[in-house]
């Protein structure tokens, strides 16, 4: 036997429940109702944009009619307020009779007729955050497989209510019992987010083994403060994070909120280029049926999805932070590519920034440069000094495409590898980490 | 002689020095270098964005030839690092040469054929802001004469290096200097925000007498944050401050930041709805050759720049603050009408605002709404209770139509009169002041 799956059949009796759906090998991308509808539940006053399955179908069909679906973006996710109140008289959820008169299977079928996929959400505890009826320990398999009966492809299991003791039998038993319906559903835990994110006491070997995603911080708001507190958040803590992430297991730092209320034009740049260097999980949570064309081109952008999409998985790095408040980020990519964003945190005008790929420890050699927000291409050898006009809370971003070799495990020398296998990935360049 | 006369003869008296130019009836607008183009003096490297004659020649043909100039826009401001870092051997400041080659005088008159004004900007201290030559006391008189005799139509006069006591001489004796010019120059003044905003620091009777507009507080920087942080000062402050403002005397915010790259859409209609509560100058400071169409709708609302505009020149005021997050602003305008701006401070979703104009304290009867932003009209009776859906960081801004009586002084029953003249005022609509 090889060593690497011995090494890998190792991790896995070393765990008490494993994750093994085969689903998300890349991250997720699809539509989620929260930051933008959140429990509005007045169907009265606001037909239009109350959680109810025409919310759900409306927005199936712009995914379905309108091109997202092609780019990947094929989730259809409900949130928390979806069910009634009360458990049926077999103690099993059920939805909301008045804005859900067809219930959930239906739902699921509309959208299965349209290729789409439909996500629910529970709550691991007696209520959701929103209070309605949550699904605490007893209640695990019975839910589960109500979900299932229903054909539901993915499930967001939040936290509120629950205890520290609660959710460490529970995030690993409602894992266990979504396998045991035989029925692939994706699994995005909220559990780290309960215990602050970070190791010790978050364990994200295991959340690897029993969930595709999981949310590690604070609910994305639609600001771009909040944007910026939580790309802080996940940078500073990179060390911890980036080695969580894999195919099959992201992070998950929230919904993207391009298309809303609160980020500028360059800001909704700024939060694809980001989410796609994190690796990131493609919520997008706005209203898809008025949209703008420019909130549209930048959710479209094919090599900004194609990034976040790479097969190898790799989370990305923050690799330099200038007190110029000019920041530069970094992914590998397959076929030895990469992706390098420049990101300004000023707020004045736009930055010439001046460096070099070999200053971004780049090897020697000439490379190839795609802009993706410009088109624009360019040959770059890794001596030539370059300059990069960075806008005032905007980004640059690069698809860099060059062989080289690299170390990996000088990638990771902040964190830890967690005991995972990374042989399928030794070929990528690597910079030199500078964080 | 009529008691008001003798009343505003009196009050003209009890100061030392008047500003007597007839200028800025109505808040100035244009467009202003600073914000969006710094001290940039690279032309080597960013020609079409440096500090240079051709900038604002180039603004000049926009405002010109796009439109502006017609909506009111007239004014294209200098602001610092325009100078040579020596004066001439007469003493007199001068343009740096390779950067307005062509001189101050020649740059007035390319702007004069096209119908625009020019502004200039200087510092009441041994360097400007950014270290370039002051107008101490000693050289007030003679860089006066030097803007008048290049036919420059306004001065921003700012405070850095410069004393409080030097301060106190000196932007009242600038004010003089300019009067004996023979020459209307509009007159700024940063005196105010070197001197935290308020009295008693602050007499802006004093000021309103001096200088046509003035800087209250700090400089506004492209980021929502930091116009909200600048709405919260002024609209905290409103006791002190709206009483300041009125016909050829404004209190100045600062800058529009529209067109550039820290606000959304939704953001940018508050900036401009809120400036035109505040009554402040409409000094754009972005890339008008450049600027989206969305953008330059927002600029070129003509209903905001009539509210704006306003012959009465009140300075309005926030009347409601809800727990919700939002928050309610009104401003008399003439012809017994008056603005209303639904406000919300909110990141989550649009919020249905339920009020009537009777809550608002409007008297009985009933009014047409012109919506100013989407250009809806309504018939509203004071009583009937409406909804407004206000966006995330959005607005929802009226102008109201309608006959009505009012209390002036009860509008004023948080601030002080400074000894004004408001009787040609006194017939319009005022609600209660609820803050």
């Amino acid at each position: 036997m090889h060593v690497a799956v011995l090494l890998f059949a190792f991790a896995l009796t070393g765990t008490t429940l494993a994750l093994d759906n085969g689903l998300m090998r890349t991250p997720p991308m699809g539509w989620l109702a929260w930051e933008r509808y959140r429990c509005d539940i007045d169907c009265e006053n606001d037909p239009k944009n109350c959680i109810s399955e025409n919310l759900f179908m409306d927005m199936a069909d712009r995914l379905a009619e309108d091109g997202w679906k092609e780019l990947g973006y094929v989730y259809v996710n409900i949130d928390d307020c979806w069910s009634s109140k009360q458990r049926d008289d077999q103690g099993r959820l059920q939805p909301d009779p008045k804005r859900f008169p067809g219930g959930i299977k239906k739902l699921a079928h509309y959208l299965h007729n349209r290729g789409l996929k439909l996500g629910i959400y529970g709550d691991m505890g007696k209520l959701t955050c929103m209070a309605y009826p949550g699904t605490p320990l007893d209640k695990i398999e019975l839910d589960a497989q109500t979900f299932a009966d229903w054909e539901v492809d993915m499930l967001k299991y939040d936290g509120c209510y629950s205890n520290a003791m609660e959710q460490e039998l529970g995030y690993p038993l409602m894992s266990k019992a979504l396998n045991a319906t035989g029925r692939p559903i994706g699994y995005s835990c909220s559990w780290p987010a309960y215990q602050g994110g970070l190791p010790p006491k978050v364990n994200y070997t295991q959340l690897g083994e029993i969930c595709n995603l999981w949310r590690n911080y604070g609910d994305i708001q639609d600001s771009w403060d909040s944007v910026l507190n939580i790309v802080d958040w996940f940078f500073e803590n990179q060390d911890a994070l980036t080695p969580a992430a894999g195919p099959g297991r992201w992070n998950d730092p929230d919904m993207l909120i391009i298309g809303d209320f609160g980020l500028s034009m360059e800001q909704s740049r700024s939060q694809m280029a980001l989410w796609a260097i994190m690796a990131a999980p493609l919520f997008i949570s706005n209203d898809l049926r008025t949209i703008s064309s420019g909130a549209q081109s930048i959710l479209r952008n094919e090599m900004a999805i194609s990034i976040n999409q790479d097969a190898l998985g790799i989370q990305g790095r923050r690799i330099v932070k200038e007190k110029s408040g000019i920041e530069v980020f970094w992914r590998p990519l397959s076929k030895n590519a990469s992706a390098l964003l420049f990101f300004s945190r000023r707020t004045d005008m736009p930055y010439r920034y001046t460096t070099s790929l070999s200053k971004l420890s780049y090897t020697a050699g000439s490379y190839k440069v795609f802009n993706v927000f410009t088109d624009e291409t360019a040959s770059l050898k890794d001596s030539t000094e370059f300059v990069v006009s960075v806008n005032p809370t905007g980004v640059v971003m690069w698809y860099v495409s060059a062989p080289a070799k690299f170390n990996l495990r000088q990638f990771y020398q902040g964190g830890t590898l967690h005991g995972r296998v990374y042989d399928d990935r030794e070929e990528n360049a690597i910079p030199r980490v500078f964080l």
